[in-house]
């Protein structure tokens, strides 16, 4: 994502599903980048807990006991409620209504050309036993951009045909009432790189592999974690050279380290030979201690008085309301369901 | 619908669809019994505009319009507001919530497996082409009925699977939480014989095949559509016998006439010859006239202050919105979805 090309007039939504706590993956796809653009446009982070839902019925508190540590983890980072506009979905009432309008304006087919929805429908195993609500969640994510008149939304490449379809929602209800009522978005996918594999050096970071550092990870469980790190399988002896590419340890030195320059010369170093494992897990460490430590002291600090934290969430989602409930007004008045 | 078997304790749910004007179909089907049932026990009765709008997004306005006149009908047969609950749907948002969480419980397929659903995709001539809101109604449905802990919900036979899809979700619902929040409700099919031809003798009357008599019909509509009705088409000569059965005249008869020993006297002089159309029509005319006369005229007045009727509205959906959000605290709450 070129943060450059941000205006103040952008409204940027985005968010997470609450189904566990963050972790560093999410730090460097888009957590780091939301602290930097809360001071240049307004930005809604939505607490997905009602979308969780559609995959997670029979794990429900799994999915409410995570908005509080997904909001903590907000704070963690420097997410500043004053700034960002921090708000729980099932909270938002008015996003259901939209939803429900623009059910009428995609087909089922096109739900389920959506590659997006495909992909998930396969790795999820529904075949045809798909939740209606999975299906429809394209819908339900429309209803979540358009309503704060989101014009950037952040997204992983493999999530650009939902915004194709909420565009298209976009551009059919303003056909069909011939007003400009909604506003179309546009997908921002961060730079490559920005996708941290694994520590096993899986492609993808996710709790469900257990190859992941969260951002309340303490520092015995950084050291484990990065005492586990997949490096180069190959690379059997110190004096020998090693690989750079794959090595999840420089991929991660590439992510974090602050003195870039230190880490192009241990990537010299190790692939000329001569430079071990432990060493550069070592330089590592180090970093990420330091980078993960006042994180956690800041979420131990907001943890401990969870009422106050539900208080800001109570605030940013009457913030939220608001603005959905005037987008809601305007699309309903379009279809002239304003009766008094 | 056998009436007698309606308990005070009974919660009633139903309504129409805000497409067009009510007909006669809609008094003998289900408004009379309206009007008896709102002294026995609760009635909830839904101007379905947002359901209305899964299959007329293009028509919108014509959704929006009819609201009112269908309410004028409702007052105009007797459904009294101070007894009845009438409420706009989609002025209440709670139901709109509900059916997204329901939208979870059911799948793809078992909505495409719906012989109601099924039907109506084939009637509409959809193939594949089927909005997503139409497709997924039946969840809808279900938060009309679980919202308001409807026990019962009159329905034509072709509607019975909504009804077991809306228990299927109940149950399921009522599962995942482990507490019975949610009611089952009970399909009341009304009588043989409550659903009325059209004046052209087809099985259904229906505004788009033009064969109604509208609750708002003018006198002169009512002789001109009682001129047009088809009776026995093989019946060229007053002195022969002619047929009752399928003779549109004498069903109407049967549904509407007062004098239900003269309509017999009748049915048995036309069969054995010697009583022409004429004569009969004659009979069904003036019952019509003296029946929607006073309908008729309850209607203007209403008409005339639409403001009063807005208001009378306004009251209902209030009374329903708080029922219904108490219903929606409850499944939220059950879902954990309260966090402060």
């Amino acid at each position: 994502m070129n943060l450059d090309t941000i205006s103040s007039q952008d409204i940027i939504l985005t968010g997470d599903r609450t189904t566990g706590q963050l972790h560093l993956g999410h730090y460097v796809g888009s957590l780091r980048n939301r602290v930097i653009l809360q001071d240049r446009c307004a930005q809604f982070l939505l607490l997905a807990d009602a979308q969780a839902l559609t995959d997670n019925m029979g794990n429900y508190l799994k999915v409410r006991d995570n908005v509080l540590q997904v909001a903590l983890d907000y704070l963690a980072v420097g997410i500043d409620p004053a700034k960002s506009t921090i708000f729980i979905q099932s909270l938002v009432p008015e996003l259901t209504e939209l939803a429900s309008y623009y059910l009428n304006l995609v087909t089922v087919s096109r739900l389920e050309r959506n590659p997006t929805i495909k992909d998930e429908i396969k790795q999820r195993g529904y075949e045809r036993d798909i939740p209606a609500g999975f299906l429809t969640y394209p819908a339900a994510q429309a209803a979540d951009i358009t309503a704060f008149k989101a014009t950037l939304v952040p997204v992983g490449d493999d999530q650009i045909p939902m915004i194709e379809q909420t565009n298209e929602i976009v551009r059919r209800f303003n056909a069909s009432v011939d007003q400009p009522v909604l506003v179309e978005a546009k997908a921002v996918v961060p730079e490559v790189g920005s996708r941290l594999p694994g520590i096993d050096g899986k492609a993808k970071m996710s709790k469900s592999l257990g190859n992941t550092i969260t951002l309340s990870a303490s520092p015995d469980d950084i050291r484990q974690a990065v005492k586990m790190m997949y490096t180069d399988p190959n690379h059997l002896r110190v004096d020998e050279p090693g690989q750079v590419e794959g090595n999840v340890v420089f991929t991660y030195l590439d992510a974090f380290h602050p003195d870039q320059a230190l880490v192009a010369e241990l990537k010299a170093h190790y692939q000329r030979g001569g430079l071990g494992d432990t060493v550069i897990k070592k330089h590592l460490e180090d970093c990420l201690q330091d980078m993960l430590a006042p994180i956690r002291a800041r979420r131990e600090h907001y943890a401990q008085d969870p009422a106050a934290v539900l208080d800001m969430l109570k605030a940013g989602t009457r913030r939220a309301r608001d603005v959905a409930a005037r987008t809601l007004a305007e699309v309903k008045a379009a279809m002239g369901l304003n009766y008094y």
